[in-house]
């Protein structure tokens, strides 16, 4: 199996990936086919739902950029750590932690983001 | 759809019931019949399943009793809080945070356990 360190840093990178081309990569690398993410304020469903997602994200917040808060704790099947969003040299924007769903090829299957501190 | 906090004080009550009887009834309340319950200790498949599980722990900790010890925080179909197991006057043994996935039903289809206090 993948290390989950390993996965969810590469998940990491696909959120802060603003280059198209490279984004896709990666998610190609960290998601399966039936990919889905689900937080309070968005979805994202498939490869392509999910780079439409974080491109919007990167509209949404230009600069800003996501950083893993916490180890990654991983048991059987399933992860969790915890994530900022933040601007260049600024405090935290949003904060939450992600509990995730890993495939038997080792990459994600699905994530559920939850808000400790939400976006103003 | 159930309200979360209601549903979730209702798991909490499962895993306090000591009655075998009131235990299941509780449990055909909580969980649908795809029940899954996964930890980094344990597993329960179905109601029979969950039914041994708690049973089991309950053994194992006689006289404990799991709380709640945040709000619960709900959104689209997933559900998460944290609970302590503690014993009668006593610190919590064990701390973690439970991250669920509820059915069209209202009841829960599968919870994931991450433990940040394990029982010694």
């Amino acid at each position: 199996m993948t290390n989950p360190t390993d996965l969810i840093d590469r998940y990491i990178a696909m959120w802060n990936e603003t280059d198209g081309e490279r984004r896709r990569a990666l998610i190609a690398g960290v998601w399966t086919e039936r990919a889905r993410y689900i937080d309070p304020l968005m979805t994202g469903e498939g490869p392509a739902g999910i780079d439409a997602m974080v491109a919007g994200v990167q509209a949404r917040f230009p600069g800003h950029r996501f950083r893993r808060t916490t180890p990654v704790d991983a048991h059987n099947d399933r992860v969790r750590f915890g994530w900022h969003l933040v601007p260049e040299g600024g405090p935290a924007l949003a904060a939450g932690i992600d509990f995730g769903v890993i495939a038997g090829d080792g990459r994600l299957e699905s994530m559920t983001g939850f808000l400790d501190h939400r976006p103003g």
